[in-house]
Formats: structure tokens, sequence, C-alpha cells
């Protein structure tokens, strides 16, 4: 990096871009200086860009290049991890004014859309011409389908379906210097070279910003949602029947598993009237049409019963199947309420989930602190929350505690230290202890590869 | 490179592998020279190196880095594209002696196997215990899982299931120092770091020698095929087919087709008395089970019929199933009577299949060569099997042209040149046309970070 001062980048924007698309003003800078992981350390960047097209993209990157200043891109900053925080000195550029989609081919099953459109507006769009785009990650309508690209977000269907990484067919990206590449394809099958395209996916930013995606589409019907949610005694009794659900070789579409931290807080809140008995839900969905869907249901409902649980209800109609799965919505609302939240995303075997589990009911007991757990226990993808009263440092001390333990015990379960929301700034130590110097060196191989003279999202993704 | 003479190489691999991993008879290294791709250049080698372990490998590979000699690592050379063919000066290392299954976990789905298992003798180890891979290539019998994920293969039932790519949680690979390193995780998501591994799947060997892989796998049971077989009396009613059956949102776990001068080679060949009439063969296969999956086999029975299929056959018994799909087996071989068969591997987007086809049959007519269709026509796959007669150079001149304007066409419709074979040598005027100089220069840049003086397989994968 040459060294630059601010006013050389501004001056820079404002003669590529037009003054409505660069804000400098303290309340935007603030409000665009981080994403929504909680204690992950950011700065103000020197100014926010909001570009309306690709070629304002690729001049705000080239302005910032030309100036030796680091570019955050941003969708519309609902990580969890710090990949969108702001670091000093830098410009954010937020993706959030490119919206359009730009083409659905239904015989090839495929959309065009730039990288600001949300998550559930391209599912609307895809809808109205009999499309289905899966990826649901739980930031649905408030996410961008370029930011879910960047992080490569799961969701809840990933258990069947897949995560956004299975989704995307190729690209439009403005590198580092600001040159317009475009990656992948529209076919369903291409392997011309190198996969560039799943390459950039999961890179948080920082080899490429995405503004535009071609991604994969289902058709929409043929599915029919069947609920059935077990209410158990115990989170190892609920562990079991996650196991012999997997054993059975039943593909649900939906397995999620909540704690009787969460279920309180929900209960609470919204008072359902949870029996007190009740432990932990396990919350199934199956999606297949037919006989074989109620097959599956019957079977998934038996295999819950043989493992101890206390109730167990079905639903096929679409508002009962919701009503039954309300708990898992009210859940992170439910425990925000009670502090700011910092969200792990551990995943692990899914053999490993009880003792996982198990694992962090110590981290929590040992550091006094609580410990919620929503997990998409089909994955054995785990989300402890952990939650520290606002104000209390003592409580955030000990909660980071617990956080660095609880990635320690999943590497030590085979695990991976993030299973869906990124490295950013977070992950950074946890990805420090799962790969090895060699593959870290490889990582940085292909950041200087493509990125020479550091401009994109310095120190996220993977360690320096 | 530095320079190096075969003797220095020779002399280190000696110092390092047993003797009987070591071959530079004339013979082995003829037959290890080249693929299976008609055409494409190839050299003799200085050496045929047969490693047994990861160690070996890794010995193997430093030995030819520490004397600057290139290595062109290969499966079982069934590929088709020229990408395991030796160059000038270079060591061949052929991981076929590494056939070891390492782990099945049944609970968590995968299998960790050595590069060298073949795709058929994987699949009947995993079934063994309950699983199923899905990635089939047609010589899934005779080629390896390493050369599987080297190259993404693809197969017949991409079309549902994906391709090999897909299936790739994890891998150990060898670098062009010799250094060992472990990309990826076993478990159901990981998003720690770039993905690597899936940059390594279809490099054809030019960033890493895949020594290992972690292949997730699905359920074995739950599925039940059923075929439906179309004849028609033309290629574009065939064509039809294809379009409103994919437009109904019906996914066929195979959807294939099979041309008029297949058919006249099969028939001529085995005498499966096929009436003359047909023109055009479509094979598909449903696998849902139950009723869903015989509602499917009706809906794309009425579709053929509404195309104007003259006789739609229908088989749900396993040996009547095979028996409708036997002329798609046959293809291939009964071409290969006529003459050497230049495989092409064009995708093309779905609606433009019929397109595809009838610009195929010109570049024959054109051209005065034979040029047979088998086609993944539910991909867009299509596999136009070029034949000029034995020792007549006229004849393969001029299907050099046809296949170059096949390329064309194929990119000329928003297709790619290479659907599933890869690159290798014979794609890279295709990959020229259809990837951007910028985009060229990313691959070289990915290319120099992780392989830096250019060790292994030289010349392959993307043009210089």
């Amino acid at each position: 990096m040459t060294t630059a001062t601010g006013e050389d980048v501004l001056e820079l924007l404002r003669a590529e871009l037009p003054s409505s698309r660069i804000r400098t003003d303290q309340v935007t800078r603030d409000a665009y200086s981080r994403d929504d992981a909680e204690w992950a350390p950011y700065e103000l960047p020197i100014a926010v860009v909001l570009p309306e097209s690709v070629a304002e993209v690729a001049a705000a990157v080239r302005a910032a290049a030309a100036a030796g200043v680091h570019v955050v891109p941003r969708g519309a900053g609902t990580g969890l991890s710090g990949g969108a925080n702001a670091v000093a000195g830098c410009i954010v550029l937020s993706l959030e004014r490119m919206t359009a989609v730009l083409e659905i081919d239904e015989a090839e099953r495929f959309v065009v859309a730039q990288a600001g459109v949300l998550n559930d507006a391209l599912r609307a769009a895809v809808a109205e011409r009999g499309l289905w785009y899966p990826p649901d990650p739980a930031s649905s309508a408030i996410s961008t389908i370029g930011g879910n690209a960047a992080t490569n977000a799961g969701g809840i269907c990933c258990v069947k379906y897949g995560v956004t990484r299975d989704y995307v067919l190729g690209m439009k990206v403005v590198l580092a210097d600001g040159e317009v590449v475009t990656l992948g394809r529209t076919t369903a099958k291409g392997v011309v070279g190198y996969d560039l395209t799943q390459l950039l996916v999961g890179s948080e930013g920082t080899l490429g910003v995405i503004v535009e995606l071609t991604l994969r589409l289902l058709p929409l019907g043929g599915r029919e949602e069947r609920a059935v949610v077990g209410s158990f005694p115990s989170l190892s009794a609920a562990g079991v029947a996650v196991a012999a659900i997997t054993a059975a070789g039943l593909i649900p579409s939906a397995l999620e598993l909540i704690d009787r931290t969460c279920l309180r807080a929900v209960d609470e809140w919204q008072q359902l009237g949870l029996p007190h008995e009740v432990d932990t839900l396990l919350l199934a969905k199956v999606d297949d049409p037919g006989a074989a869907g109620e097959d599956a249901a019957d079977r998934i409902a038996a295999l819950m019963s043989r493992s101890g649980a206390v109730t167990v209800e079905r639903a096929t109609d679409p508002d009962e199947v919701n009503r039954l799965f309300r708990a898992r919505r009210l859940a992170y609302p439910a425990l925000e309420r009670l502090g700011p939240v910092l969200t792990e995303d551990v995943c692990v075997p899914r053999a490993a989930v009880p003792e996982m589990l198990a694992r962090i009911q110590a981290a929590a007991d040992d550091n006094d602190v609580t410990i919620a757990n929503i997990a998409h226990a089909g994955d054995g993808n785990l989300h402890p929350l952990i939650i520290a009263p606002e104000g209390d440092d003592a409580a955030k001390a000990r909660a980071k505690v617990a956080f660095d333990r609880i990635v320690d015990d999943c590497v030590a379960l085979g695990g991976t230290v993030t299973g869906e929301h990124g490295v950013g700034l977070l992950k950074l130590p946890g990805a420090a202890a799962e790969l090895s110097p060699r593959v870290l060196a490889m990582h940085r191989a292909v950041k200087d590869a493509l990125d020479p003279h550091g401009i994109l999202n310095p120190g996220k993704a993977f360690p320096g």
C-alpha cells in the first residue's frame, strides 16, 4: 500500500461518481462501520460509497486502488463475524442500491441478479415464474444475495438442499484494480479452467467485489411440507433422535434443535405455554410429496417417540407448519431481549452433537455465563448464543473465554470453527487453529495473486 | 524450470523410492504416455512412477521439483481431453496403486479413500454399508476417483444429483514442492477460509496431486428406478420432448438422447431390431419412490407422446430398466468399431439443444465426416462423436475442422466448450475463445501462486 490521505481518495471518487453516491457524514460512516457481529473490532471509514451500477463499482475500486486505500465491500451488513467491519482509513462500498433482477430463464432455470437484491426479494421474483431459490439464511428478509455468496451463507434447508455455493453458476466481479470480469457459466454443467466462481464464493470480499450473480434454480412445485415436532425431556434424548433419523437414511428438509434456555426465553416473552417438563424441541420438516412424504414424516415421528419424546406433533397445513416452527423463529429475538448476543457457529460431525452440546453447557457453567442453543442439528451446525448483560464488562470477558473454549472443543471433536457465518474477524484465531501453516500460506499466495496490492477487505477471511 | 537431464531425476527417484515403483522401459513409457483422447499430442515420459503411499507420492514430486522436471499426474488414463498426456522430459506419476478405502463413516455419511480407487469399487464398498456415491461417469468401471476429482467428472445422474465436485468435502494433496496438505473438512458444512478444495477439483493436476479424497455420500435406499424410453421420428421431436419435460418442472435422474447414427451402429452390431422409422431415442429415468415416481414417469411418458414419440416403453423391473437402456450402454463401443472416435463435449442451454444438434449435423455434412450423437440431454451436454476411418489422414483433417466448428457454434449459442471432460489439451483453443484475457491472467496468477516453478502438468487446463 502506498501512503495515502483520505483527501486523495475522496477527490478521485468525486471525479468519477455522482455526489449522491458518496457519504462522508459522521452518522452514515458510523452506521456502515460494522456488521451484526457483537464485539468484533471496527473503525470509522473515510467514506461510504453507494454505487448504482457495475461501472460505478468499478470506478470506486479504481479510485481506491489509485489512492492506495482499502475497500471493504458490504451487502446489508447482516454478517455475524465482522467480515464487513471497516478497517482504519478504508472506504466502505455498499452494494445495497444494486437491486435489479436482470434475467430469469425458465427453460434453463437460472436467474441473473445484481448483488444487492435481498434474498427474499429474489425468491419472490423467481417464484412468480414457478421457480425456487433454496438457500434460506435466517437473515433472508434483510440480507443480500451478494453477501450470501461472499460468505457462502447457509440456512435451514441446507440439510437437504445445500448451501449458497451449490446454487452459484457464475458471477460478474470487480477485481482489485477495478477491472470487471465474468466468471462461470449459465449452462447446467461446465469444466473450463479453474472454478474461479467457487473460489470467490465464501472469500468474504477479499478477492473481488461480486456485483452480479447467476444462480441456479429448482422448480417451485412438487414439494409438500410436513412438520414433525418432538418435545424431549433432555438434550441427550433429542441428540439420540437426531442420530436415529440420520442413521435411518432419512433426509428431512429441516432438522432444527432448540434448547431449554431458548425455550424459556421465548415462553417468557410470548407466553406460548410450553410445558415445563420440555427441555429440548426437535423440529423437523420433510417436503417429499404425497405418500413418500407421509411415510417419511411417520418414520421421523416414530423415531422421535422411540428416542424418548414426551410429545410429537404433526402438521401438513401450511399455517399449522408455521405454528409448530414459531418457537424457532422467535428464539433469536427472544434471546436478544436478554442482552447482546455473541453468536457461535461451530459445526461438528452429526454424531458428536450431544457431546458438543454437553461441552457447551460446561463452558457456560464454568464461566458463569448464559448460553442458549439453536442448532441446525441435521448438519451438526450449532449456534451457541452467549449472552452477557448490557454494560457488564466482567460478564463480557467471561463470555469471550467461553467463546474461545467452544471453538477449541469443536476442533477437538473433529469439527470446523465456522459452519456458515464465515471467518470475518471473530474466527481468525479459530481458523489459525484449524488450518495448517502451509494451507494458510496457500491462502496468502492466492490472495497476493488476485489482489497484489492488498486493496480488498484486508485482514478478513483468513489469519495473516 | 532449471535445465535438467533425465538422469538427475532418475537418480533422485531411485534414492527415495523402492525400485519396483520406477519404470523406464519403452513399453511402459509408451503405455503411460497418453490418455484416451484421440489425436491429442503426447511425448514419451522419462519414467513412469507408481507410488504406493502418500509419502512415496511426496518423495517423487520432491525429487522432480529438485531436478526441475515436470510431473504429469494420472489416474487410470481414461480422460478424453489429453489432460494426462506426457510432455517432453516429464515423469508420469500414476496413482493406480493407491487403492485403499480408508474409512467409511455411516453416521456422517462420508468415505475417505485413496485417489487410485476405481469409481465402481468405491460405490461397491460404500453400498455394503447402505450408502451411495452418485457421480457416475461412463468410465466408472475403469476410472479412478482421483481422476474423477481432478477433472470434475460428470455422468448420467448429474441432471438430478450433480457432478463430482458436489460430493468432494476434502482432500489430501501433494503440492508442487512435495509438501502434503489436508484441505476441506468432514462435516456437513464449513466456511473456514478459501475453498481450496473446490479450487483443486477440476484443476487437472496443475495445482497439486490429489492423493486422498473425503467424499460425501447419500443413503443407498429410498429410491426406485423407473425407465421411460421414447422413440422419435426426428431429432427435433425429441428436442421438443426434452424442453417439455424441463418446462414441466420434472427432474429425472437420467435424460439421455441417442441419434440415428448411433442407433444404426448399435443395431448393425447387436441386431436389436430397432424399427427403421426410429430416428432418435430419448431415455429417461426417474427414481422417486412409490406413487411420486409413478406419477413422474406417467407425466414424462405423456410429454413424450405429445411431442411426437412413435412408441413409449416403460419399465420398473431392474432387468427391464437395464434392457431399455441397453442401446445407451452399447452406443460408444458400437461407434468405436467404425474407426477412431474423436469425442466432443460441448454443453449448451437446454433450450438450445435442438439448434446445436442441427448445427452439428451441418458440420458433418459440410465436412463429409460421420458424426453420431450421444447427449446428456437433460443437462444440454452433448457428445458429438466424430468418426474418421483408421489411417485416412484426409478424413482426420476434415474431422478436426468439424470439431473446431462445433466448438465455435457452442460458444455462439451461449454454451461452454467442455461440459464434463475438461480442457486437457484438446480444448485449449476453445477455452481461449471462451475465457477473457483477464480471466486467463487470473488462471495464470493462481497457477504461479501454487506452483511457482511450473512443475505440475504444464500446459494443461487453461491456455498459456
